[in-house]
C-alpha cells in the first residue's frame, strides 16, 4: 500500500475530500483566510487523524497536502513533501485522546475573536433556538442519545489565553477538558476557537451554530442588550433614540 | 409506484428538487445553518405536502432525505431511512390548512431575530419601496388578484413568543391568524420567521422582500431613526454627529 | 423573423444575454432581491431597447422574460407572454432620450436607500480614490473623451423623492435632467437608485463605483466623520473614545 | 515567437491566468469593483512583468487583456489591444526593483480606506494570532527563512497621502521603503492598499492577513478598543451598557 493510497479516494465523505472540501467553505466564511485555521479528521474505519498542514492556503488544499497520523502510536504514516506539520496538532490528539472527538475544526473567526474582547472567562448566550443545535452534555438514560441545550438554557463556552505558540495551548486545553467536561467548544481569546465532535458532521454543525450565536451576541452587544438576558428584558437595555 | 417515485423527478420545478436547491441557496444566506431552518411545499399537482426533515444539514439535502404527507389524510406516504421529521411539521400544515399556503420557509434569520428583541408585539416598517412586494390582504374585485402593501402603507409582521419545542407554537401560530387575517408572516422570538404564500415563488419573495426590510430596520434603528417614522422626519432623529 | 429571434442569440454580450447574467449578479449583491430593480439596456446594432419585466425573480430571469421595443414608435416588438412590462419602462426611456443613455440600472440597494435618509437633496461624497470612476460631465476638447471626476472633486447624486408608482417619478426624473445635466445616476428616497451610461459596461462601472461610495458614507456616517470632509479633517470628527 | 504567447498558457500557475483568476476573486471581496484595483506577477521563469491594464471589469479580464513588461528595459514586450497601462505601473515596478518582490496587488478595500480615516501615520494593530502571516523583517541566520511577527508584536503599517495621479505616489513610496524597510504593505489614504511578497502565494497571503486585520480594526474601534491594547486592557475601554 503506497503512502498515497492513504489520501487518494473517490469517495467524497473520504476524509481526505471532506477536509478539502470543509477548508474551502470556510475560507469563503472568513474563517480561514491567510491560512488561518484547520481541520482534522479521525478515519471512522481506520481509526488514523487526517490534519491538514501548516501555512497553505485552506481553499487551495488537495489531499496530497494532508498529514496522516497512525492515532495508537502518533506517528506520522505519511508526510507530504515540503509541508510542516500543523502546530495545532497536539491539541486536535488532545480532543481525540481526551474528548472522544471524531473531528476537531479550528477557526480564527472574527466573532470568536471579538467575543473574546467582549466577555471574560466565558461566553455566554441565553434563550435563543440556535443554542438548541448544542449538546448539553447528558445522555438520554433510554436512548443512550446526547441531550441537547434547551432553548431556555445558557450556552457557556470557555475562553482560554493565547500563547506565542499553538502547542503551547496544551496545557489550558486540558484544564478546560476538567473545568467543563461537556463543552464542544474552547474560544482562545485574541485568536479564535476549536470545535470538536464525535463525527466531523456533528462538528461543522456544532462550529456554524456557535458562529452563528456567536455574531448575534456581537449585535446584541452593539444594541446594548446583554446575550444572556433573561426573556423580556431586552427592551431594559436597548439605547432609546427614539420616542 | 414506489415510495421513492414520490421525490425522484428530472424536473427542477417538482417540489423535491425545489426544496434541496433553495435550501442550499438559503445556507448561503445564513437562514438555515447549523441545521436551523426549513421549508415545505404542497405539490401543485398532488397536494401532497413535501418536508425538509429534522436535525440535516441544509445544504446538502437530497430528494431522498424529504418526508411526504397526504394532504387529506395527514398521514406520511414516504419516511426517509434513520431521519425524524420536522418539529415544524404541524405549523407548516396549519399554514397550509388555515392560510391556504402552497409553501412555507421557516428561517432563522438573524434579521428576524434582532427585530424579535427590537420590537413588542409587531415588526413595523413604513414608507419604502420594497414594501410593495408584500400583499396587503386585500382584493380586486374585479380581477381576483391580490393587492399589494402600497408605498405610503406600514407592514406590520406579529411577533409571538418562543417556546420549548417548535410544535408548541401552534396556539399562539393560530390565534395569530385570527388577529393577523391577512399577514403572509410570522416572527418568533429570538427564533426566526416563519413565511408562507399561495406558491413557492411567492412564498419565497415574501420571504426575501421581508428580510431585506428586516436587515433595514435594524440598520434605520442604528442610525436612531424609527423604521415606521413619516416620510421626511428621519432627519429629526439622526445623532447629528457633525455640523 | 420570429419575435423570439430577438431575444435567442449565442453570444453573452447580447442584451437579451447579459441582461439575465447582470441581473443575477445583482441578485446576490442584494440589489434586486424580492423581485426589485430591473436592467434595460439599447441593443448598440438595431438601437432596440431590451427590458426586464416587472415582478421576476430577477435571479432566475431568461432571454424570453424580455421586452423588446422600438426605440423610434416606442411600440413593443415583443411582450412575453403572462408578464408585465416594468414600471420603470418610462424612466428608462427618458434616460434613453434625454441622456443618451446606452443601458439603464435601477437597483433597491440598501446603501441607497439609507444614503436617502442620511442626505436631504443630495448624496454628498469627496476626497476618495473610487470617485474618479464616476465622469464629471466635461469632456475633453482635444480627443472628445469623458474627462472623469478627480479625487479632489466631490461626487454630487440628486436625491428625489418616491411616489406611489414608479411612472410617476418621471417628472422629477426630467427636472433632475435639467438641474444635474452631467450626473450619471439619480438617487429615489426610500427606494433605490438609478445609474445610466452610455453603454452597459459603462453603465455598471458606474453603479458599481457609487454603491461602494455609498456604502463607505454610511461607514463614515457611523464613525462621526462627514462623507465630505476636506482631507486632513476626518480625525476632528471621530467620537473619541480612547486616548 | 508571437506575442499572444507570452499570455497564452494552459498552466493555471502561469502569470497571466493567476492574475485573472485572483482578480476575479478579489472582486467578489469587494477589493477591485468598479475597475479598481490591480495585480503584478514577475514571472518566476522569465522576470518578466504581468500587469493587468487599466478600467477594465477586473471580473472579465482574459489573459489577452494583460500587458507585459522586460524587467531590464522597462519595455512593453506586448501592449493589449486598445487598453491603457494601469497608472499604477511605476508603483509596481518599485516593488519589484527596491522591495525585490514577486508580485505586488492592490485593492480599494473599504477596510484600507476606513482605517486610513482612523489612523494617523501607521496602522496598528497588536496580539492578534493573524498578524503571525506577517514577516517581521527579520531572518532566520541558520535557515536563511524569513521570520514572521509574533503574537506579542505589534504590526505597523506605513500610510501615505493620496495624489491626483497614481504614478505621483512613486515617491512617497520611495521614502516609506527607506522608512518602514521591512514593510510589506503601503496604505493610501483614503484610496486602498498595496501589498507585495517574494512570490504572489506569499502577497496574496499577506493581503487577506492584513485585510482581516484591519476589518477587525474597525470592529475594535467600533467597541471603544484601541486596536494596539495590551492584552488584559481590553475591558477598560468597552463602553458598558449593561452591568
Amino acid at each position: 500500500m503506497s503512502l498515497d493510497s492513504l489520501v487518494y479516494s473517490t469517495d467524497p465523505r473520504h476524509p481526505a475530500n471532506l477536509i478539502c472540501t470543509l477548508c474551502r467553505q470556510f475560507f469563503h466564511n472568513n474563517w480561514c483566510t491567510g491560512t488561518g485555521g484547520g481541520i482534522s479528521i479521525k478515519h471512522p474505519e481506520t481509526d488514523n487523524y487526517f490534519i491538514a498542514p501548516s501555512g497553505v492556503q485552506k481553499e487551495l488544499m488537495d489531499p496530497e497536502d494532508l498529514f496522516v497520523m497512525d492515532s495508537r502510536t502518533q506517528e506520522y504514516l505519511r508526510v507530504p513533501n515540503n509541508l510542516k506539520p500543523s502546530a495545532c496538532t497536539p491539541l486536535f490528539v488532545a480532543c481525540y485522546q481526551h474528548r472522544n472527538a471524531g473531528a476537531v475544526i479550528h477557526t480564527h473567526s472574527q466573532n470568536a475573536v471579538i467575543c473574546s474582547l467582549l466577555f471574560d472567562d466565558e461566553f455566554r448566550i441565553a434563550n435563543i433556538e440556535q443554542i438548541k443545535a448544542i449538546p448539553s452534555g447528558k445522555v438520554d438514560s433510554q436512548t443512550g442519545k446526547a441531550i441537547p441545550l434547551s432553548f431556555y438554557d445558557t450556552l457557556a463556552i470557555p475562553i482560554i489565553e493565547n500563547m506565542a505558540h499553538e502547542d503551547q495551548l496544551i496545557d489550558s486545553l486540558l484544564e478546560t477538558f476538567e473545568k467543563y467536561p461537556h463543552t464542544c467548544a474552547v474560544i482562545v481569546r485574541r485568536h479564535g476557537i476549536f470545535v470538536w465532535g464525535p463525527t466531523i458532521d456533528k462538528a461543522k454543525i456544532f462550529n456554524e451554530a456557535i458562529d452563528y450565536l456567536m455574531e448575534l451576541a456581537v449585535k446584541m452587544h452593539q444594541l446594548g442588550i446583554p446575550p444572556d438576558c433573561a426573556i423580556g428584558e431586552e427592551k431594559k437595555f436597548i439605547t432609546k433614540r427614539f420616542e
